[in-house]
């Protein structure tokens, strides 16, 4: 059994955010849950996917999503941050490849970081699929 | 011409993410965009649509959606909201009914809050179809 990792600390809600996708990447759970916050008002949203809130949901939403054989990879986009003393915000657009480099689609995706006593820690991912243009017609089925 | 309202001042991020659905509803554009902070980083993505950034081109989404006759009525269910001194999240699940009480559908949605000079503002507002049950495999498209 390995010996467990001291979970790092991320001095900036870029260096949380940046480990997320590292560590998504990688398929490694533990190096993904240590870029959450460990509380029950985490919440996380996959594309095209229900809701899963609290850490032991979102945990085993990712548990699930690597235990697939595709391996994914990330490249952000237009990206948007705010940041204030506690909390942040990163907005982007995720181009995702497969391992072999085919596009798998594009996704915007909200992440919510906070500052906790163990460094900045994500809060809220929420990704959904989105046209590849850039401009289109506002004709969603819900609003 | 209607004289120019005052731009109301909310004291709390509920304030502002109830005025913001309360605009929605009443397809008010001026309403509407006095709950959004005046800024070029501000996000709005409606439900399977593109992403849109910046005051001009969310007003802009805003006005296309509320040229259409439908009227939408919002039900928020199983809130959860974070808040610091400067930035609050709220994300929820949209019931979303037609004025005539037909569902028109389920969306997750992710709201973010900043605390300006005016008051609370929404910075983010992240909008996504979701599948009606609350416990579902997690086999979206992208991830």
């Amino acid at each position: 059994m390995a010996p467990a990792r001291t979970p790092p600390i991320y001095t900036s809600p870029q260096d949380a955010a940046n480990a997320f996708y590292q560590a998504f990447e990688a398929r490694d759970i533990d190096a993904m849950m240590a870029t959450w916050a460990d509380d029950e008002d985490i919440v996380c949203i996959h594309p095209g996917g229900v809701r899963h809130v609290g850490y032991e949901a979102v945990r085993h939403s990712f548990e699930q999503l690597f235990t697939g054989d595709s391996k994914l990879v990330f490249r952000l986009d237009q990206v948007v941050l705010l940041e204030t003393v506690g909390l942040a915000m990163q907005s982007a657009v995720e181009h995702v490849h497969a391992g072999d480099e085919t596009q798998r689609g594009i996704a915007v995706a909200t992440n919510v970081l906070m500052r906790t006593p163990s460094g900045w820690r994500i809060v809220c991912h929420h990704a959904s699929p989105t046209p590849a243009v850039t401009e289109a017609p506002v004709a969603g089925p819900l609003h």
